[in-house]
């Protein structure tokens, strides 16, 4: 299946990051804050002075967009404005 | 009976997907969550730069939009700007 | 008494539909979902773009519109934006 | 006393109609819905495309406009995009 | 001391109408309605189609504008656009 | 240290005035109301068409802009719109 | 790690001060306020009529941007709205 964003949308897929606790205990998904990080999947037809593209990794707003399912894992449809800064490791 | 949206809204007949539990049971309709994809029944008169037409499958924003039964089935009568992508399977 | 809306606006009467239950009792007036459906009376100084016209059946956002009495039956002044489709028996 | 409204104001009057109930009692005051059509007193310096002028009959937005006494008589001073329609008898 | 209110405000002084009750009593201050009339006392740069000058009596739109106090008195320095009307005795 | 506000914004001092109650009384700072007169500390880069400049006496609008503490005196950083008009003693 | 604000954002770096009681008592980090003061790490492609470089000291919104952590270390992904003023020691 494959999932085309409409308008300056993007596909991201967040990057759960584990997480321990200062003791060394590692965290259940519900008690770690919800991630910021994520590789962008797909590029609706965004204008030209955007700099995103396909594989980037990214930082984006808490609680932006629209949650989907595709192949069994949490992807999210997010407004281009949404995606705060580029990640360059 | 026809019904032909205004401006740039679309009719959609949202697609119910069957979910089971991770135990196999099939929730009831009231315990699943919306339904978030739907096919393209009728288009308004939108903008040439929107690619979306009768018979895509979409996925649409949760809540949005206004339901409306026809021949007996729920249908939403929605905005183009709440269709957030097109799916390709 | 004759009713000209102003600017973008219409006159339209809804659609009263008969409800029965699953059972086949019919439910009264107040039980019942506010009718979606609405003939349209009278139009204001639309803009060519639209197409709408005396005479047409239309779907209406619920909600939207401001009722008002007229010859003892119940009308609704609205918004050509809140007229979201048209309906072709 | 003279009021002039500004800009695209109307000074209306609020028709009051007499109302029974179903049995024929006469409501006071407090029992009535509020007045929606009402007698243009006064107009502003509207822009052109307005074919509104003092003496219309009109119909206005409940809820709408800023309430004043002038000659101990309810007026409202309103927006003319609070007027709906025109009522020709 | 002198002010002058900065782009489109005024600095208005409202006036107290003296009420009494249908009984012929005095009502004090604070079992008035907020006074709608005021006399304006200073303009700021408005621009030229708005004709709105010192000495004008206006009414204004209740509970716009800010309060302050010059020479032991209350006075507003409120928005052009919160002014309804001119009023000409 | 120096702030220079950036864009449309102005560094003001508020004027702390005393108050004393009718009785004499003078009020404890968490009694007073807001102070409401500021001095002009240090101007952004205003549009022309602003007539406000350093050492100008103004008032500005309650609870408007963010308090800083600089040289141990409360100071506010304030949007100009937020200044409603000058002060000449 | 690096990270590349978008569009008109900017990295900062709140500047902890460290915080007495009048009595001379250290304040555990909940009981401070929040930082406004920050340095700009780095810049996204803001437009030429913002004067703001990495290595400056600003003071910011408080509450405004996003937390994000870098090198364990909180910064801020903030719009250069709400960057208020530039502070020149």
């Amino acid at each position: 299946m494959n999932i085309k964003p409409l308008g300056n949308r993007l596909l991201i897929k967040p990057i759960v990051e584990e997480k321990k606790t200062d003791g060394g205990i590692v965290l259940p998904d519900s008690a770690k804050e919800k991630p910021q990080r994520a590789l962008v999947i797909e590029v609706g037809s965004l204008e030209d002075d955007y700099d995103i593209n396909k594989g980037d990794k990214v930082i984006f707003a808490k609680f932006a967009g629209t949650e989907i399912e595709m192949n069994d894992e949490k992807h999210i449809i997010i407004d281009v404005d949404d995606i705060l800064a580029k990640v360059e490791d």
